[in-house]
């Protein structure tokens, strides 16, 4: 905490997690959520946060907040199943935010899997879903695997055409841990279908990085490597990428009848408004497979990969989640680091909703 | 057909898809298959060809009587449910030939969907899966949307390490398509983790060609772009694509209890014997989406899609499967190319087994 007269500190301001997360909760309380949900939304950004992806973090309040002011996220959902089979429910999400219709999604698919062997909630009209590990890491420690997937309005260009056509796609897939039930750390795979994320687009523009050529277009379509006008990414291993980024839109959004890709580009009304279409799936893995084995080949498979020669190149072979697992560790001891920039759109909110900081000003 | 003294022509020998079937179909029958096995199997493997997937078509054919012979296939395999959920089942494969196996579960997968809503059919212990493609098309085509995956020994880097750890992991998803159900040709993405796939470094070491950096390991682990010594592919994406080979290792071969990646590097008995466990999931898409409103969507989506600007540099905007479907519609009309190399070994096999060549020698 900065003293007057002193100059203002060289280190990032940094923020203890549970206080920024009942901070943001407030925040969205104020904003016109019940306290429940606003509290689901605060810890999944949080959740980001912690595990160092701050571009899926707090870092999107603001915006949350202009989508709850003009409508595109209802602070109010009245989320209900439009239809249900054994294992599979259709959820209406009624413009929720992405981390209310999501959890609520995981739990119906974990209810539906204890039941039929596997549970699908397709999710419809929900809004950005953010870290999509945050739910499939939360049905993995309940002893489930789990996959979950978004569309949204395209922002990734598709493979031989110089536009954006689909959505960048995210795909997480999460698996009981090495552990015992108790001290189980599932293994999360959070991945997108882009050869580059939004962003570190965004990242290397603030940075005044030079791009490596072949990983985004510019907002006309033509190739670029210069970071400032940098706008699409391109789709991993081209043809691969945007076929999946795009078999994801037909799987959900087709599959509730809500298509975003070919309303974006109609002349409908809202057409190009925000909104997401996504799927939680889960399996009770352990009906099949008794629990003690899965948990032993998991830690067997994850030290002869570990047991690998290593590339000096690389920085360690990693399982998908270990780093963000390591970071939370770092950010639940030394805090959440939040940027000038952030701090200060922050603070605006919390002075527009009359709300004290849970950081010195 | 060459007349005596003619030179060889220098086209490539073409086959009828139709006899070069019946005469796999045939081969299979000698080597021990029943009618109805052997006949799935060609069909599977012709399907390839005919797409122009000649890596996973008839090519394959010594190596599966190899494997019948010496006990990896067994032709004549007890397949049964080993767990059976509403919505689920294990389906112990008995070492069968992996179109046998996938076949198979695809229909216990619509069966199930068509009761739940979704139907999972994990795969335990079959033999190569072969083009995914064949599978999740021929489920599109009923009217559900699916997906499968094959888990097999490692053959593709895992990032970080410098030597194979992972497989390349053929994913592939298929829909149906924007025609009527009549004339439906589903969109099939039938793709794999690695940058490369085996066959194309294959390919490349045969055409002696130098390869671009960074697609693979030489057996040694070293980075190389000699396609005479090329022969670990790397993953692509770097960890996001071998990150999803190991969660499809997770989500297969450990939900089974026959874990792969952990017994290849392991002092067992066989551990590095060829096996494959794989999933197919079948969703009844028709039941949350009327299918005229799906197939309008889908319609609707591939224009808006191919009305995008092109690039210069690709051949086009395509839909995943579409240069397949093409590919098919010339080579049923002027027949499945086999390089001399091909026949050859298909006339030694047919010389075995005491058969008629279904071309001139």
């Amino acid at each position: 905490m900065s003293q007057p007269g002193q100059a203002a500190p060289a280190v990032p301001l940094r923020v203890a997690p549970a206080a920024l997360q009942q901070f943001i909760a407030t925040l969205f309380e104020r904003a016109g959520m019940s306290a429940a949900h606003a509290t689901t939304v605060a810890d999944a950004l949080v959740w980001a946060n912690l595990r160092g992806v701050d571009t899926h973090g707090v870092a999107r309040v603001p915006r949350y907040l202009e989508f709850v002011e003009t409508g595109i996220i209802n602070p109010r959902p009245d989320l209900r199943a439009v239809s249900d089979s054994p294992a599979v429910q259709v959820l209406e999400a009624d413009r929720a935010a992405g981390a209310i219709a999501m959890s609520q999604a995981g739990e119906t698919a974990i209810a539906k899997a204890r039941f039929a062997g596997i549970g699908l909630v397709l999710v419809r009209g929900t809004t950005h879903t953010g870290s999509l590990g945050y739910y499939t890491e939360s049905i993995a420690r309940r002893g489930l695997t789990a996959l979950a997937l978004t569309a949204s309005t395209p922002n990734m260009a598709y493979h031989g055409a110089r536009a954006a056509g689909v959505s960048t796609a995210p795909i997480s897939i999460a698996i009981p841990g090495a552990g015992s039930a108790q001290t189980d750390d599932p293994i999360v795979l959070d991945m997108a279908a882009g050869i580059v994320s939004l962003g570190r687009l965004v990242q290397a523009k603030r940075l005044k990085e030079t791009l490596a050529p072949g990983l985004a277009l510019d907002a006309a379509g033509n190739p670029t490597t210069n970071a400032q006008t940098a706008h699409i990414p391109l789709p991993l291993g081209g043809a691969k990428g945007s076929g999946l980024a795009l078999m994801i839109e037909m799987l959900t959004s087709l599959a509730v009848g809500n298509p975003l890709i070919a309303t974006f580009f109609s002349d409908a009304t809202g057409a190009k408004r925000h909104r997401q279409n996504a799927l939680v799936l889960a399996i009770d893995v352990f009906r099949f497979c008794p629990e003690d084995v899965f948990r032993r080949d998991v830690a067997l498979t994850v030290a002869a990969l570990k047991a690998l020669p290593p590339d000096p190149a690389a920085g360690g072979i990693l399982m998908p989640g270990e780093r963000g697992y390591s970071e939370a560790r770092r950010r639940r001891q030394d805090g959440i680091p939040l940027p000038g920039g952030i701090a200060a759109e922050l603070a605006g909110a919390a002075a527009k909703y009359g709300l004290a900081l849970p950081w010195a000003p």
